[in-house]
């Protein structure tokens, strides 16, 4: 999506680093007009697909996944992230080694939100490694319901993660593919 | 709003206690229909305010807050929750004592996102003891920034939050005002 490579390169490199910085747009500060136009791309990759929910993880995927359930007209579950090994029954709960921080945690969906009827795409901001991705499909998977595919707003697509999910089978959509950054910050969309 | 009291009254109790429990609607799965029109509601009520930023805290603030920043055509920020009190000179911070967790942390937001001209209103799901909601206003205020109020969806009107930060001088919105809970799980609206 031009709009999102545009931002990208506007505003997404530290000058004279090679940083990926999306909190003027997309996980501190919002660009909800920008969130919109992904939400409605989207919709148009899957409108066929007979979605009956969005879900997501916390926090900055949260935005995006409700501006794209809105097109749908259907429900967002936002899985929660927590440092507990301590998971009670009514969960399902997957782990995530998270790129940026390099933290290992686990992500958690009650039960009752996720059934074995459901049709469900994944939202997010960013993917990196996959880790954050393939948790979200796991807890959907351990409900038996249907993954139909991802919406990724900025991928870099010189990890594997991307790659990774789709060589499970998964459809995954993302709006801004990154192939590399050079160390000045120059970025290539792939 | 009507609306919301009934899904509160439908959803919101665990059945012969007086616990309230929001997660099917509001803070783990999300009724994106449900808050478009909360939405719809705090735009009414602020729509003369020029109001340039729709500021929330993460997590369930978010959804929220950008369905809201759609009518208003205005950018989200969301402030991010941290446990580390060594915060950066990029960003101003307030702390934060949970109600619901009894937990203590600090909320913080990037000064580069908060300008003394802007014209700020504040979504929030929950509004109990206003810790979070005190807390977003002292960062807005921390940039010299203009509170034009507080959009909230479900306020524990028998809590002092609300009322304290209407006596700071705040217009605070609440879209169901629960009056008291019994112990059986009977709800009052005020």
């Amino acid at each position: 999506m031009e709009l999102l490579r545009q931002k990208i390169l506007n505003e997404g490199i530290l000058p004279g680093t090679d940083v990926l910085k999306i909190d003027s747009f997309l996980n501190h500060q919002i660009d909800v007009s920008l969130i919109n136009e992904c939400a409605k791309a989207w919709y148009s990759l899957f409108k066929d697909e007979n979605i009956t929910k969005v879900m997501t993880v916390e926090a900055s995927g949260i935005g995006l996944a409700c501006m794209t359930a809105q097109y749908f007209n259907v429900p967002v579950l936002f899985a929660k992230k927590t440092r507990s090994t301590n998971i009670s029954d009514e969960y399902y709960s997957a782990k995530v080694v998270s790129f940026t921080h390099g933290q290992t945690y686990r992500i958690i969906a009650s039960k009752k939100y996720i059934k074995e009827n459901d049709k469900i795409l994944i939202i997010d901001d960013f993917l990196s490694n996959g880790s954050a991705l393939k948790a979200l499909i796991a807890l959907a998977k351990a409900a038996g319901a249907d993954v139909v595919g991802a919406g990724i707003a900025i991928e870099k697509a010189f990890m594997d993660g991307g790659n990774d999910v789709r060589r499970m089978g998964y459809r995954v959509e993302s709006l801004a593919k990154i192939s590399s950054i050079k160390a000045n910050g120059e970025i290539s969309f792939g």
